[in-house]
């Protein structure tokens, strides 16, 4: 299976508390004009924990209709417990989705042992019939998937890749170096994502390719094309949204971005809080200053940023 | 509300990975006859992330029969999401129980501050027909709710307390001193229940309650009557069998010794790992040591240690 | 050796950047009528990590001359090279002190590993003429020394005790559970205080005593007599000015507040800054709600509060 | 000043617990031969804050000799009080060196603030006569600097730039999006060697150059020769070295491997433990797997590896 390039972990989009699919297959569309390899529906950008079974599936189902073949579309099925996990991983699997993409249970973390978490990948993996990827991110989880287990499961013929979160480049490193061959590393913070893909990342999924997607596009081509300096500079600015949209505000500020650059984004689902009237004008600040939206103006028309 | 005294958090009993209700009432039967305060039902030590909602709705039906109107019965309902969360409180009102638990949601940590979860938690308690117990269990959850926010929640009418699982005696300290009158603390924390209630907490929610549950009752009974040195001496077992059993074998130890003390444990689910034969025999050795089990017995004849 | 009840850890009073050991005899006079058991010079709340060889030993001749018989002298000697510790334990031994409490060196703080702080304390324990007190303190040390460590050091004849500040109530009580006979451990976090002493700690070590010493020393005789409701609502207070005035406000405040006492506090050295004139205001309020200055009072008159 | 390129941070040697400042001077020596751009003495790697005052200045005074005009001689002198920095800084400059390396102060972690922080090393810049290079060792201080401090003081016209030890990459990536023009960033951390080069840092003072020091100069040059690849190779054996020797065995480890390689490495001073003998097979595997002696061989011939 390929994976490599920028992937965008979607916001799920609600309308008065609902659901509102129709959103979704809307700004699906804009990203599909952007050279995006393909999308996350069910991660952590998409408020998943505040998702019922049957929303689930309808967002699945909406997604698979709006995203072109040329674009894979991977969906999160991880749960706490390894059979909930399993399940979910087969009803997804007959929605004709690319891979799954399994968080790590994390509740008990002290029981969650490498040999716990390697004996959950792998039964997950065996009954899975879509490749899978191992999901790693300790901001939301409060648990750090030991390069250990990373590497042992990277031997699992259906387990392809990682999306790793981790803020520490030495961690990547190490499940670079230490991987099986064809094992993918994608970044999942965006501060590691110029520097991953200088130590060997295939790629990347961020929650700030929903908003800066051409220029994380840009930084994965100059990347193989050895045009480190223009990387450089795509990065700065990158990162720069990231620190000051995506990092103080979240998912109520990645939504509220969204809805500043003409794609729909609206309120998140409580217990989120939305942005405040002087959040949102600080968003706005630095999507202009950034040159993501033109100063001075509301929204943008060119959509694909 | 009375909320005093200790309250064990049960155990949800599998056989061959399906939920054994008929077990729990088993165990119920045993512990009744101590002089518990009552029980949590869909507490961390019960697995709930592990469980559906109809098997959380099946295991409040066959508490309900099981637990006597002397003793109080608490339930768990605390979800990711708002709604959510005041969806299943409503729906577990409806089964009798005295009183609900609400885990703070916790997924998305730097957006839960102080105020998004004063909101959740004032909705949650405006809607609920029962009365509300705060849950904080950091070694879980990730998160620690602040001291004051459980203040400014500690004002509203239906919340009528916290079980705080913080192993941060300054921040029960800190509660206890500023709290609205009335407001219930309960210790979550084995290590800290003497010096908890010390301070003036009136009880606590104790995993190891389950196993060295008359030495819990004792420990409350003793403070309460200003038996220091006893209560001392009961603390100090209790606190080597939850430092020897439930911390480094978490859930699996508990079952397994539940087993061994005459209960039924059985096996946890997946990913959490059952008890090796070397952990069980090390499980032994501390409840015999400890004289919870004779020694040279395999079970315990006497049913409420 | 006898250690048991409230020590002072007395905080190293500077004028224009220069010692004042005079200032230092000063205050002793005032904390000598209250039933303090003694003071540890060269602690923590004693600036030491800023002072020269020859100010440490100037301000030991001073305290000297200044502690009556009926009290105990205890003094900082921990430094990082156990050749360096052993030296000045050895010059300070000179002295006429009671006892040294030794820092844990904590630069190398992976490499400080339970063996390697066993060897240390082992080769300045064999060495020295006085009696060692260990010292572990995580909050300025970033180092936790180990349980096992504690309680094999425990065994050592010179090693008499701890000063164990750390904010874990679970590890106090794992020590005191394991340690030898006759090992005395002196809580070193005022949060602490009260639950320590219920669990059987022989006294404390507090920078808190050094402002609220009457109500400290009023803790320990109510824990003696079995009045633990007066000995909650004395720590009640005690822990309000620990945590309104210590906590927030570190060395800087404590001499602020000295200076509202009646003692001398005066200035600290940089880089600590010294209080502002709203925290100063602060600290007076504190002061005057929790009634150690009368209110509308600039001083106070009595002196050992 | 000209700062760029491979600093190495040399350690101390010790025979039979005495300094050997020859020994430093044949080391000395042979790293002469490499294109290491300069030296740091009395840095952490150095065992600083093992040595007296006199030790220091004795090293000092080999290592000028030592050191050639053609490479540059930065010397550490942050200690705890800034008066003391001050004027052991100023001691220094009249030994000729180039610049000086001040650890940020780092007991009252609390009270180390970014205004103390901005106050304590405005104080030390003002009044050095050598250019200031901040440090930053959160693994060794327990003590983060906050990128806001770091920016503000690189607009002070005395301090040139600062060794940044963390291993966040986002750190770094804000420092050097944000300091002065001309501010110089050196890594300090072996696994962000490469990714902060990368990002614009112009070089490193890393304790693993000791050993692999052909590597980290080759890795400067091809980043600067836009050979990612080469470059990524490198790294990727210096980064196994890093993580193999020097982050499991610390000094005793760098020690044993420089013994290996044919400089002097010698005994760290306690209470630092030198490597057991299983230690130093360890290495010497590591060494001779990453191609630094070849296999079956005790000693390199060829010095600078």
């Amino acid at each position: 299976m390929r994976l490599e390039g920028v992937y965008c972990p979607v916001p799920t989009p609600f309308s008065e508390g609902s659901l509102a699919p129709d959103k979704l297959a809307e700004n699906l569309a804009q990203w599909n004009r952007s050279e995006l390899a393909g999308y996350v529906l069910l991660g952590s950008t998409g408020e998943t924990p505040f998702l019922s079974n049957r929303e689930k599936i309808r967002l699945i189902e909406s997604a698979r209709v709006a995203v072109p073949a040329s674009k894979q579309l991977i969906v999160g099925t991880g749960l706490e417990a390894t059979a909930a996990t399993v399940a979910f991983t087969r009803e997804v699997a007959g929605f004709g989705v690319d891979a799954v993409l399994v968080l790590t249970p994390h509740y008990y973390k002290s029981q969650m042992t490498g040999q716990a978490l390697i004996r959950h990948y792998t039964d997950v993996a065996d009954a899975s019939p879509l490749p899978v990827l191992l999901y790693n991110v300790p901001m939301f989880t409060g648990l750090d998937m030991p390069a250990e287990a990373i590497v042992a499961l990277s031997q699992h013929e259906n387990i392809v890749g990682i999306k790793d979160s981790t803020s520490q480049i030495a961690k990547l490193e190490q499940v670079l170096e230490h991987a099986a061959p064809g094992f993918r590393v994608l970044v999942g913070n965006a501060m590691l994502f110029l520097p991953g893909l200088v130590l060997g990342a295939q790629g990347a999924i961020l929650a700030v390719s929903s908003l800066a997607t051409q220029l994380c596009v840009e930084i994965c081509r100059c990347v193989q094309t050895g045009a480190l300096e223009a990387a450089r500079k795509a990065f700065s600015t990158m990162a720069a949204v990231a620190r000051e949209v995506v990092t103080p505000f979240g998912i109520a500020g990645i939504k509220a971005a969204l809805d500043l650059l003409g794609y729909y984004g609206g309120p998140p689902r409580a217990p989120l809080l939305p942005v405040t009237t002087e959040q949102k004008q600080r968003i706005r600040e630095v999507l202009s200053t950034r040159g993501l939206i033109e100063k001075g103006q509301k929204q943008r028309r060119t959509r694909t940023n």
